[in-house]
């Protein structure tokens, strides 16, 4: 049995990765491979329990220094009972966001030292890499109007907030620089059928 | 306005800590001092949400790595919504268990390399460290029938449990050891009024 493949997505609000992944699962099991779709934070039932108290409350709930720690804490789960094991049985995973989301959001977005979130990396996902990383990349506006509608964006999103995204968006492209042998940046702009296009493209030359 | 104090209790299942915090607490008060009575995991509202899923279910639900993480995450919110306002309110705080106990449970008795242990307290507890670490030291054999009765001890404790109680016993035994300038080893034999003049020796000739 060989090895599976691990494929993750990455990007902030609004770029349209969900869709993407249910979309590249259905191309995966047309070509008879064992796929399985999993997301993060989550992913197992221990994980999921870690994500309902990580996600919910009020945005100072927690530091970002102590929510980097619940999201390697869901993460070492989510490894060690969904993501390696399935990767063992030579399925393939597919993953909505993984631990550049922590690099982008409690990192580059939240102000945790990068050597901190590079230490918690090394220890817990260790060899357990991406095969490929699809990094969706939007305008922040484009994002934000996608996600929560203009209405809402004019109401809720303050200037501090936009500044948030854009450090986030430009987290995500700083991980696609730094690790050019696994992450593809998708330009997330467009209709399904095109950024899909661009994902299979993607996939196709990378992994198959 | 001075620092307060920060003392710590640490020790395996039976040996009396929780009893000998709260006549600690009393003592200090008497003296007119303020005193912060706390707990880990727990001690703040987010750290005893994240004490609920880490302590309940079934003994293999968390790995010794991702619970090493859920503690830190506790301690990383009980840190800094807790233990440093008081601190730097000038109050005492007297704490049942803190990070010597995810040495002892977590990296002798679980298996967590010291290693990343270390790295994590370098990181989230950093200068907050124990001005007194109280370990509370009793043959393992006595401090499981306190806590769970012969009955109980007899049926439960097989000899695999025995010897996790026993490398947990050596572990906070090592860490006394490795950290002398903060830690007193208090034998926890004896009855309560005895215990509590050995702690109170070593609070007065350290602190007072």
């Amino acid at each position: 049995m060989t090895q599976g493949r691990f494929i993750t997505f990455e990007g902030g609000e609004g770029t349209g990765k969900s869709t993407q992944v249910a979309r590249l699962v259905e191309r995966l099991r047309a070509r008879d491979l064992e796929v399985v779709q999993t997301r993060e934070p989550g992913g197992s039932d221990g994980a999921e329990d870690i994500r309902n108290i990580a996600l919910n409350g009020d945005a100072g709930r927690w530091s970002p220094m102590t929510e980097t720690l619940l999201m390697f804490a869901a993460r070492s789960d989510h490894l060690e009972r969904t993501i390696r094991p399935a990767l063992e049985a030579g399925r393939w995973v597919v993953c909505d966001r993984f631990a550049d989301s922590s690099r982008a959001y409690q990192g580059a977005g939240g102000g945790t030292p990068a050597a901190f979130i590079e230490s918690l990396d090394a220890a817990i996902v260790g060899a357990t890499q991406p095969d490929l990383t699809l990094v969706f990349d939007l305008p922040v506006e484009v994002g934000l109007e996608r996600a929560f509608g203009r209405g809402l964006f004019e109401t809720r999103f303050e200037s501090k907030g936009l500044e948030f995204h854009e450090r986030l968006r430009a987290g995500f492209r700083d991980v696609a620089a730094a690790h050019p042998e696994r992450c593809v940046i998708i330009d997330a702009e467009g209709d399904q059928d095109t950024v899909e296009a661009r994902v299979w493209a993607a996939v196709e030359g990378r992994l198959l």
